[in-house]
Parts: structure tokens; C-alpha cells; sequence
């Protein structure tokens, strides 16, 4: 890497930086919590985030997904079926979201009605940790099946995130899942992080996951309550 | 992106392109068959990659290990286990590795005696598909609990490999991992790719992954042989 090339990439970083404040300004006026997902590929994200979107309209919250990839609408295809409003993001070869792709795919929603808002990354545990999309919260999700060391291998991701779901927990004993050693590695990176450990398909963790959520954007509403 | 970007991104690529080519002519001289490992974070390189520098080294070729991570020497050390030479490349923060980070870790090793060179990428399906690290082969490694439709979703890296090893294949079962649809994904962006499966767990498909490798290594050398 040349300094040139840091230097400009130090650029596009500000300028990433500008608009993802612009455009928290207008989630914090909409009042529209915003969750932006990070994992590796195969983390089980989509599927995470299909039982959530269903749940969470089951409970009458307004929720609605973009979702990143460097090629196909596969993700926005299934997170269709779970009946919110799905955007597919293509990043044609772009390692990661920038705000600015956000933004340019918010155009024509209704915000004021919408609750939540879901990003889901592209799949990457490096390159989207540098690019703040203007979310409420950072969530990093780690599969039973990667490796307990994963935290201490992508310490920017982890460092970065407010919380960290271990998906597939299902097979966790399949997969030799060294519990033990995945929470020493996560608290080595991310101490303040709480762990949930879900399985979307046996339906694990996901009510202590929707409860978090609820929790979390009550919290974070309360300073404009109270103005 | 800016245009400015792109073009010192190409600028770099084209410095990376002339020193993998330097670095091929140096791997040709010495009959140095160079292996490059490509996967997401937690697909399994590393205990594959330990399973194959100790079988190999059973049979008496000569192999050694250069191991990318953004953090941590821990790669490293579960690699020396296997009794062969290994040498830990930390990118500080790097997405991918580069040829230059090779070139540089090689110093000081005896290359007219080591028949092998292994080369485990940063875990990352994106960045690492854009850097010829000069070698002779790039396998991409995909589990089978990280979804079917990786290969469309990361079309650079599969386009780019000349092999899919499918890894963790004892957990095929329990991750209800759908063949049919992994094969069909594979073959859609890398028709001539040839697919193994394997398990470093249960020793399933390790053989064949051996042959194939000495194999594509006398073809390789045949030209060599003739002149």
C-alpha cells in the first residue's frame, strides 16, 4: 500500500463518515432505530434475520430490511417471504456498505412508519468494520462452526460491534463448540459485548434476542421523550 | 468510490500482477509448487491445511506454510505442529494478502528443497481474489454449513479458483447442507473447477485431495522435465 492510496482511502473514510452522520440525524428524527449486521459469509445471517423480521411483525412493529451483496438478489428474494419491505443492495464487487449506498436505497419508504430498520453487510469480517452506515447498533454474528478464535483473528469487527449472536447454536455439539474458549475470546476483544446465542432454526435465543431489540431502541428513544 | 481511487487501486494491482509474476519465475526455478488457500473466516483452512503439510510430510515431499491474519500468531502455531516450516504473515489490518508480503516472508528458507508451498489467505471471500500471490494453484475452500449459494454470491473468488475443496463434510447431515444446489451454484461460476469433499475430522476425502495435489504438481513440472 502506497501512503497515496491510505491517504485517499483516508478520504473516502471522512466522507463515509459525513453522510452516515447525516444520516443518523434523519433515523434520530424519524425515530427509526437502525441495525446494522456484520458477520462472515455463512454466518447465518439471512436466516436470522428472516425469523426476525417475521417476529417482529407478528408484534405489530414496522420493520424493514436492505441487504448487501457483491452479486444476486438471492437475500432480498428470502427475506420477501417474511413480508416486510426488502431492498437488495448489489455492490457489484465492493467488499462492503457505505452509506452512501444506504441512502441511495431509502428513497420512496416510508420512515415515520417503519421502527426498525435492518442492514444486512456484505458477508466480510474485515472490510465493513470500517464503515459507519449511520446505525443505532452494530451487531456481529459468529457461527458455532468458525472457530472459537475468530474475535482475537478480526479484532476490528468484534472491537466495533455492540453485541455479538452466536448463530447455529443447534450444532454446537455437532461442531465441537468449545464454549468456553469463544467467550474468553470475545470478551478479550469486545468486553462490554453481551453474547446471545440463537438458533433460528430450532427458535433458541430469539425471544431473548426481540426483547433486547425492544429494549434497546426504548433506551435510546428515552433522551427525545424526555426533550 | 472515486475514479482517483480506482486508479491507484490499479496502480496496485499492477504492482502486485509484476512482482506474483517475479515470484513465479523464482517458484518455477525451484520446482516449487505453490498452493494458495482462499475461504471465509472459519471454513476451515487452517486445520485442513495442518492435516495436509502432516500427510505430506509422511511421504516425505518437502512442504512449508505462509499463514495470513489480520491479528494473532495462533495459525502459526497450531501449523508447526505438523513438523513442517511455517511462518505467520500478520496484515495489521490488510483485507487480503499481497505479493510483496510473500516475497518477503520467504528469506533465509532453503526453496530447492521444499517441494510444497502453502499459502493460507486472509479468511475473506472478496479482497483475496484480486491478488496473484504467483502461485500455481488457487483452491477455495467452501463448508458445508455456510449455505449452497456462497459461489453466486462470491463469483471473483470461485471464478479464480481451479478447485473447491467442500469442507466439514462430516457435519453434512446436521447442517441439512443440500448438494444438489451447492454443485449446481459451483458449477454456475466455475464450470471447470473439479469439487472434492472432505473432512479433516473424519480423514474423509484427504487422499484424494493428496493425490490430486502431487498429481497437478508432475504436470506442472512436465514441461520443465521436456526442455
Amino acid at each position: 500500500m502506497t501512503p497515496r492510496l491510505l491517504d485517499i482511502q483516508q478520504n473516502v473514510l471522512s466522507k463515509n463518515d459525513r453522510l452516515a452522520r447525516e444520516l443518523r440525524v434523519s433515523f434520530e428524527a424519524n425515530h427509526l432505530f437502525v441495525v446494522n449486521l456484520v458477520s462472515s459469509p455463512g454466518a447465518g445471517k439471512t436466516t436470522f434475520l428472516e425469523h426476525t423480521l417475521k417476529q417482529l411483525g407478528e408484534r405489530a412493529w414496522g420493520a424493514a430490511a436492505l441487504v448487501g451483496d457483491l452479486a444476486t438478489e438471492n437475500d432480498a428474494r428470502r427475506l420477501e417471504r417474511s413480508g416486510a419491505p426488502v431492498r437488495q443492495i448489489v455492490t457489484a464487487g465492493i467488499c462492503h456498505l457505505e452509506a452512501e449506498m444506504i441512502g441511495a436505497h431509502l428513497a420512496g419508504w416510508d420512515l415515520p412508519a417503519l421502527d426498525f430498520l435492518f442492514i444486512e453487510n456484505v458477508g466480510n469480517l474485515v472490510c465493513p468494520a470500517s464503515y459507519d452506515l449511520g446505525e443505532s447498533l452494530r451487531v456481529v454474528l459468529l457461527s458455532v462452526t468458525e472457530g472459537e478464535d475468530k474475535p482475537l483473528k478480526y479484532p476490528p469487527m468484534f472491537h466495533s460491534s455492540d453485541l455479538v449472536i452466536l448463530t447455529k447454536i443447534d450444532l454446537a455439539a455437532a461442531a465441537e463448540f468449545d464454549r468456553k474458549t469463544a467467550y474468553a475470546s470475545i470478551q478479550a476483544v469486545a468486553p462490554e459485548a453481551p453474547v446471545l446465542e440463537t438458533s433460528a432454526k430450532t427458535g433458541i435465543g430469539m425471544q431473548a434476542w426481540l426483547e433486547y431489540l425492544v429494549g434497546r431502541r426504548e433506551q435510546w428513544l428515552a433522551p427525545a421523550a424526555g426533550s
